[in-house]
């Protein structure tokens, strides 16, 4: 399993702690109070793996009982809570870590989701869940539209196919360190490559024309 | 019970298809992404099953892992998705099958919450909110007040009446196919009136004078 | 345990009323029909509770299956349907039953997470979101960013201090009637002293200056 490397292990933490920073950035945008901006670091960090352990049966969650991670969430929240005057300049290198984060949750949670007897079906849902949630439920408690929804530029679909490719390798019994580094590196690849090159999801179908794109 | 027969399978499959069109529609009117357009297909469609699951420790959720339900709302999201310039003309018809799917919805929600232990108490509630849970979600994810919430016309009362009928065949030892059937045409009877005939619940108490209404 | 005391029983139900009250009020403002102003009253007075006991796996949640304390919300959503017009004048009474609600829901939800075997950690999380979950839940179905995460004046942090001592008495093997009582009356006085004398949390770091408040 990638999240019981000592690498695997540091990513995790890492990606907990950039979502973290997302969540305190949105709350310190809208002039939370520093309870707030802690909540919303909490969430955006760790969101995706509440809901994830709450479909799965798996309470309670990691995301209120382990305190390594919940660490992590905290110094995230910290860091942008006194930092954010400078790390809104930082924005690039945020985008950068979101990407591993969000390479890592997704195949973190689908092999968590298959751990528990997920089907691959439920097992994909949650893994998905698991690298957006916490981007979704940040926007939530803000009062925003959940950004993933509606952004276009392409985010969960590299979450998805990385959850997909990991629940193929678990069913083909090849979901060692080796394939679930792999896939974790095609979905940091393509989300990066979304991010440089604007790969864009198309909107709602316009019936005739170019259809899609804003 | 009703969702073991092969007409209420085709009826649950419907409901789910008609759930996902309305939250598909949501997000098209909002210019989501094809992303967030079958996500919202997903809320609408299967997440009032989902709060249910998650209620009364059925999880993983049938939302998450079933299927034919998953291909039911996928459906239903991309003839949205590809549909709505035609759709939203036919707006009378998919509303009227949205009262089936609420009627069945809120029976067979009673029915499992029974069926999993729950008080009757417990199980009427997550009756209705397998019926209106879905539009909740869509209406929540969109940025929108659940309409279910403030729109006047009745829509939750007849889920609640169904659920409560339900719960009490229960309790009679006659929830049948022949009882449950009855419950959902009169909660869907219900449901086609309060459009007909405009009936309304009452807005904030006025004290004195007319009350209610706007 | 506080709430197997007939005291105890008493406060609890009340902190149901109290926060139903106040769910229900947001929903009359908003001009919710009579439905919705009953979910909000339910949501309000019960949402913390339903929360914390899906994170511990205690389903179907209390909120949805004791009879007493939906009866409680219900109470206090028809008190408040009904009596609007006048009880708006009645904020203060409202607010400071409020913090006694918050006081007890605290550790009454730490208690519980606990006795569920949840870690420490998990526990002070749950006891805290017992406190203030019905409330966001509240805001969150209104429109709302929930109060509790701007509005800087104290309300979280009592609620966390309170969770944080009742876990540390349960460490020691202390939390009896006595010890509980004493950490609730705690939180009650600091939240009523927040209110009192209007202490702020501060708002998102200013790097230099006075730092923090509006």
């Amino acid at each position: 399993m990638l999240n019981e490397l000592p690498v695997g292990q540091v990513l995790e933490v890492l990606g907990v702690v950039v979502g973290a920073m997302s969540g305190a950035l949105a709350a310190v945008r809208k002039q939370f109070d520093v309870f707030g901006i802690l909540v919303l670091a909490w969430a955006a960090g760790l969101g995706g793996g509440v809901l994830r352990d709450v479909l799965i049966g798996a309470v309670p969650p990691v995301g209120i009982s382990d305190g390594r991670l919940m660490a992590a969430a905290l110094v995230g929240g910290l860091v942008m809570y006194f930092g954010h005057p400078r790390l809104e300049r930082a924005r690039r290198m945020i985008v950068v870590l979101d990407a591993g984060a969000l390479a890592l949750f997704s195949v973190v949670g689908t092999v968590k989701g298959l751990e528990y007897g997920a089907t691959p079906l439920a097992a994909v849902v949650v893994g998905v869940l698991t690298g957006v949630g916490g981007g979704m439920l940040r926007d939530l408690l803000t009062g925003e539209v959940p950004v993933v929804l509606h952004h276009r530029q392409l985010y969960a679909v590299p979450a998805l196919l990385g959850a997909l490719a990991t629940a193929l390798l678990w069913h083909l019994e090849l979901a060692g360190v080796v394939g679930l580094s792999a896939v974790a590196a095609g979905v940091f690849g393509l989300r990066v490559a979304a991010l440089r090159f604007r790969l864009n999801a198309p909107g709602p179908w316009r019936g005739s024309g170019p259809g899609g794109g804003r």
